[in-house]
């Protein structure tokens, strides 16, 4: 490929919206460009990366034993009355009606079209497990549409669903999906974890999300040296060595805060720290009210309160509801004496406080010495409160959790019979009985995952491409002088290592040498093979290695056996 | 690959509403599965298929020095007021608005999108001529989507984009596209043509189809022994030899025809042949009244109407307006004294003509003798009337033309500067003058190249796939009868031919031969290898030979190298 008639566009600025490593290096390296917010093409270089990835994808998931299909775009509404994924799904979900105003959306995900193929030919038990895949185009509305491909509204996923008859021959699925996911992101070079996870508007019981490391990545992922490791929607904690708590009075002991309405406010007036205090925040989920109960030190995680609502969509009261419920101005909520049909939900951590200061339910006053089970009665005990750095791991007991933050990549749920009982999916065991299926999804971001890759992989020059999703294997760079062309020997190298199954980028364009270096750096390419006068004279070609940063002089005859050997590795 | 657990199911029933025989066989041999009227899912046997077409066309592509990418399919309104296609697609365009009311199209074609992307980057002439092509879902709202992949509302095309800083860049890039279409015609295994064609909603001038021939095709061409080829919206001719003509009056006749209001009814009643009449037929078209003369022997074709207008959405004039205009009922308009404004339009054949019948735009009338040129004058002579089997080709004066019929499966544009003009996407000459680009345009139906092979090659039993795009390269079928299994040799043929790279599937169902036979002819894999317990005892094997439905015994050791020769002739 020659770059002078190939569209590979270099910006030396950085766009000012970009705010991640990858989006800036995809946009100055013309890997991709915007069409509008979320909204990409790839251009050809960048194109031959996703190829790379899906290619991968595609080799392991048909050794994993699954099927490629391809599913429409255009789903009709009735499929989401039937799960009733319209609403959980809410504004994410594009919409549209066709010439005869037949409601559509924009496919997010394919559970209920997979379903519906299940059911339609799967009838016996003899005929399961299998499992379906595609790479896909997936649409999602997204609030704010971020982050280039990383947070896109037009994005290319692998999805995959799995049909079973049984528990063991899910697991079995799961594990293997799990352990392909694993290969497929060591054979993108990527260095990656496999952690615990919520699964939102999917559902499902168990699922785990896979993540690939890197330093601004948008997930927060917490480790224990045991081997625990959970998102921050997911983790749990035993918390940390509490200070001091509030002593249990014989009754809650009314005392006067006026105007101290937050968790500073009023440990300063009382002149107590901030583990005596727990937080009362009041939600509506449903139509119902809820009161959800943190240690005062930490903060509400609101993707646990769905989880233990089961809605995605609860919302903090506003000030003249809070009013309305508690009968007091907004920082003075409690869980002692509310309405009986609030719901109280308290985090678990709160089972190892004796007293607590929490708000009066009046203005201006808290209460002091509160004991749970004696003032007040939980309607139910779950994790609602974030996990910190230096907690003690739940599953070990002892070892103490630290951050890692990365990109998800994939997310694989078992989701037992949420869609097949739902869409009334069934197959005849071999009694003749009927049964809804059990049913694995399985979701990989694959343009999520050449945006990841640079996340992991690139420094202050630009990229550093792996090896298996590099676009091109080596950059051919002559260097004409005054009365020398090295044209002839490159356009010689590039034809040899074409010939060889190479892709080579001969970068033919009419720019000085120090442009054409920085470009090549910028593109990330592992190997760049530079011709210029002096050395040719003595036979020799300028080989620079990517990763490494570094320079080298080789024989010119020998540069096709380096390049073979290289990407032998 | 096990049937028993491959989702491929088969149907004896031919569904109701499939019209052709791609529809119906590609329903009842499991490869595709109706989602919603035009929207279907590829099931994993019809997936193979589309993918080998997309192998083959991603390597002719590329052989053509076209560099993948892909763009998306939310396209934004403000593209499209740049072009003013909007009017221009009508209904076909699926519309829709996004969280913020911003309005989007989905991409029904992407001249717009990949015209942005030529104007942003390539700035000289010396980045020139480059061609971007994607393999990509594209969505057209159809009024009636019918016959399965023929007229989809989401569907896969290939469409490629050209840039050029001059015609003879253009032309040679057309010339060596048309030559990939050709080739990509050809290892797909079909027999096809290359026609003069209609540009519809594309425009620009210069544009051919390629047609794969299929008997129940929705293309009609018409083709001369001389090589002319047009299809039914592009072709003229010289028309047939005509009966006898009206002879021309010193002066129109009035002749009374009381309630003779079609040729028929005026040709009987005068005693003369059709071919002293000519019809006229008024449109609207742009709010302008247009007559449009043909000769009365032929029908309008509204594509040439369209073509002729530069509208295609010219409408039939309904009765109440053909009264204003004309002063009579409808069937006596002609095109003597018409409004002045009335913009009236002729077909060539008629300069052939002495003198007409026409209607006299006055009720119960008609005028004899009336001759063009003389009683009225068109504004413009245009081709409007269809071409007949039988008529004198144009091209060379003295053939006569016949019809095939067949499935347009590419269609490849000269666009010349339509889009980069409206758009303002130029580029800079040697001399720093700025010019727009001159742009071709290439399509190419994915999906419908799957459906057009079956239309070509199929009999009674199913689809006959050509070698290169059959999902399998052999079906392996063991035949178990009482006290015999043909299980083990299946088998090992199975894991024989696999590791010799080939696509094999195993019919290990549990079900009788003969189901399993007619499943495999009916599926089109060109090879079946039989096993069963008389021909394995003499340590022989069946072949059967889908194309030729012909069956031979062939050593069970020899199947390997049968299958090898098979597939590399």
């Amino acid at each position: 490929m020659r770059w002078s008639k190939y569209y590979l566009p270099t910006f030396k600025e950085t766009p000012s919206d970009a705010e991640i490593p990858s989006h800036k290096l995809m946009l100055r390296a013309g890997l991709i460009k915007q069409l509008t917010a979320g909204v990409y093409s790839f251009l050809p270089a960048g194109f031959r990366v996703l190829k790379n990835v899906e290619k991968i994808v595609r080799e392991e998931m048909d050794r994993a034993g699954c099927q490629e299909v391809m599913m429409p775009i255009l789903h009709p509404g009735e499929l989401y009355e039937e799960t009733g994924r319209l609403e959980n799904f809410g504004p994410l979900l594009f919409k549209l009606k066709d010439r005869r105003d037949r409601f559509f959306a924009l496919g997010p995900t394919h559970e209920e079209v997979v379903t519906d193929i299940g059911r339609a030919n799967l009838k016996s038990y003899r005929q399961l497990p299998q499992c379906l895949y595609q790479i896909q185009v997936k649409f999602r509305d997204e609030f704010r549409p971020r982050f280039g491909l990383i947070r896109a509204r037009e994005f290319i996923m692998k999805d995959a669903y799995s049909f079973h008859a049984n528990q063991e021959s899910m697991d079995e699925t799961y594990e293997r999906m799990g352990e392909a996911y694993t290969r497929i992101l060591e054979r993108c070079g990527l260095d990656s974890l496999r952690v615990e996870a919520e699964s939102g508007a999917i559902g499902g019981d168990v699922n785990h999300e896979f993540i690939v490391l890197a330093e601004e990545g948008e997930s927060a992922i917490f480790r224990c040296p045991c081997g625990y490791a959970a998102n921050d929607e997911r983790a749990e904690s035993l918390g940390a060595k509490l200070g001091e708590l509030e002593p249990v009075s014989d009754k809650p002991e009314k005392v006067d805060t006026p105007a101290k309405t937050t968790i500073d406010d009023v440990t300063g007036f009382l002149g107590v720290g901030a583990s005596r205090l727990v937080k009362t925040l009041l939600y509506k989920s449903q139509d119902r009210v809820v009161a959800a109960l943190v240690p005062g030190e930490r903060q509400l995680n609101e993707a646990k309160l769905a989880q233990a609502l089961g809605d995605p969509f609860a919302e903090l009261l506003g000030d003249d509801e809070i009013e309305r419920v508690t009968g007091a101005r907004v920082g003075y909520a409690g869980p002692v004496g509310l309405p009986k049909d609030v719901r109280v939900i308290a985090d678990p951590l709160l089972k190892d406080y004796d007293g607590m200061i929490v708000g009066a339910n009046a203005t201006d006053a808290h209460l002091r010495g509160v004991k749970m089970g004696r003032d007040f009665e939980p309607d139910e005990i779950a994790p609602l409160s974030e996990v910190l750095a230096g907690d003690t791991c739940k599953a070990c007991g002892k070892g103490k959790l630290y951050i890692q933050r990365g990109v998800e990549l994939g997310h694989i749920f078992k989701l037992d019979t949420k869609y097949s009982a739902s869409m009334n999916a069934t197959y005849l065991d071999s009694k003749g009985v009927e049964h809804a299926f059990i049913m694995g999804c399985y979701g990989f971001g694959v343009s999520r995952a050449v945006a990841a890759a640079i996340e992991q992989h690139h420094d202050d020059k630009g990229i550093v491409w792996p090896k298996s999703l590099t676009p091109f294997h080596v950059i051919v760079l002559p260097i004409n002088t005054a009365g020398f062309s090295a044209v002839e020997p490159a356009e010689k190298l590039h034809e040899d290592l074409s010939a060889a199954g190479f892709d080579v980028l001969l970068d033919d364009r009419d720019l000085r040498p120090g442009p054409k270096f920085m470009d090549s750096e910028l593109l990330g390419v592992p190997l760049r093979i530079t011709l210029g006068e002096r050395n040719l004279k003595d036979g020799n070609a300028e080989v620079y290695y990517r990763a490494e940063d570094r320079k080298d002089l080789i024989p010119l005859d020998s540069v096709l056996d380096l390049v073979t050997s290289f990407y032998q590795d």
